[in-house]
């Protein structure tokens, strides 16, 4: 239930970060929606492809396709309300980027994966939907370029794994793994940490 | 026969209209080829992909890419004459997505997806070779901006679930939805009618 | 044990030349990581994924993981040493490609694939790390604008069939075919061999 609630809230947030996205770039109605679609479901779909989870998750559990729907229509309609909400779609997005590194943690060790590729795919999961949506508006991904954010899913990811090593509960080493993805985001947002560029004059 | 006979017309439809925009961008000659044949089976492959149905289709028949071997060669050649098929091309490629959007349909049935989910991998079908056509060739996606395109498929697509539910033959239903979707493309095209952008400008 | 020093050469040689234009792009650690990590095993992913041979091969051997990311921080260390190893980067890069070219072939030929087929695959293992690459870094990818590269592959990997019809040894064709990909690779760069650009202005 309560996982459920979360897994809604960060399709919510990635679904009207793709709203956002697209209505810059002036796209129609139909852009809109595939972008706000691809941005919430392309990682989970990329990472079922890589593992063979076919059909992907998307395709049996119409929740998904129904939440986007519903929120891109409530995007469109509330559009100039949506930057009061800023706050809130970025603790969702960040919430989300936290619950679905786990998700993809957890499908790597159903597949029984080594931990490293299981790392992969929660960073996948968690933040190649944002990838596939820059491409498609013709922007170099941003998370390339100046966000903490799959930096974030990876230690989070890899403190699960170090977690599991203590003998403590799963379940504690699970919510713990999320809480550091979600920390780690915001104090990297809050003092404006992120990766140095390493710039290069073309060589020749 | 009737049936493949409008299959290969559309996957020449297609592929011309990756052979059109490649030359545009002033590619070479492999590259004309390439984008041809993503225009051609970009939509089918990742339709297969996505419900596991690999290998995927042009890699176990080859009539797919000898036709759109074939169909650039042509092109290629006789580039000037192109123009004056513009209307052929035109209908050719409309016929095609109607057709691609049951071909499509057919599969979410054969994968017991349910009906949206058999739309939506119609629509992808029919549309999503342009779309990787506009990315390799670094544009933004023409249908996301302003063709009416991949909403005829999905009301087309609709209209055949709709259809189901009468007493009438499921070829019928089949027939039907194809024209809708070519009729709405048709319509559309002639009047001009267009999804309206939502454009917002940067929120804050 | 000369298969695998190879293959790591070349997974090296790829890796390499995404870091090289990942820094032209100023794009951050973690983005420079992604261009390295997709340039080296994009081609055999999408492979993977067009056959149905899943989990993709890099998320079952960390040979390659690691590889890939020993190379990026040696790259991003010796950054300003990179140009006086062009020449050698070059070569692992052709070495490379002729290899990838007939793992593909061979993974076609285990899917029981076409030899059509099974050069298409070679060919994509080979180039679309490339292509994956300058998709990301949103630019037209270079293989469809001048270099011979997919060329190589493709008549290379023609060979191999050709060669598989005389009474010869296996494993000869399968050297010989890596030979001839590997020879037309540097004879189009030494003497500047470009496809032919079929420019054609706006049909209208």
């Amino acid at each position: 239930m309560f996982y459920q609630t979360i897994d809604i809230l960060g399709t919510v947030a990635f679904a009207l970060s793709g709203v956002l996205v697209a209505m810059e770039k002036r796209l129609d109605m139909f852009g809109v929606l595939i972008i706000a679609f691809v941005t919430a479901i392309g990682g989970g779909t990329l990472r079922d492809l890589l593992i063979g989870n076919t059909p992907v998750v998307w395709m049996r559990d119409l929740t998904y396709v129904s939440t986007i729907f519903i929120t891109v229509v409530f995007g469109i309609l509330f559009v100039k309300q949506l930057k009061y909400l800023r706050k809130s779609l970025f603790l969702f997005d960040t919430i989300g980027i936290g619950l679905y590194t786990m998700v993809g943690i957890e499908k790597g060790l159903q597949a029984e994966l080594s931990p490293i590729m299981c790392i992969a795919l929660g960073t996948i999961t968690a933040s190649f939907g944002g990838v596939i949506r820059d491409i498609l508006c013709n922007e170099i991904p941003v998370i390339f370029r100046k966000e903490i954010y799959a930096t974030a899913c990876i230690l989070g990811g890899a403190s699960y794994f170090l977690f599991t090593q203590f003998p403590i509960q799963e379940s504690y080493a699970y919510v713990l793994a999320i809480t550091i993805v979600i920390v780690l985001r915001l104090l990297a947002v809050k003092f404006d940490i992120r990766l140095p560029s390493i710039y290069r004059k073309k060589l020749d």
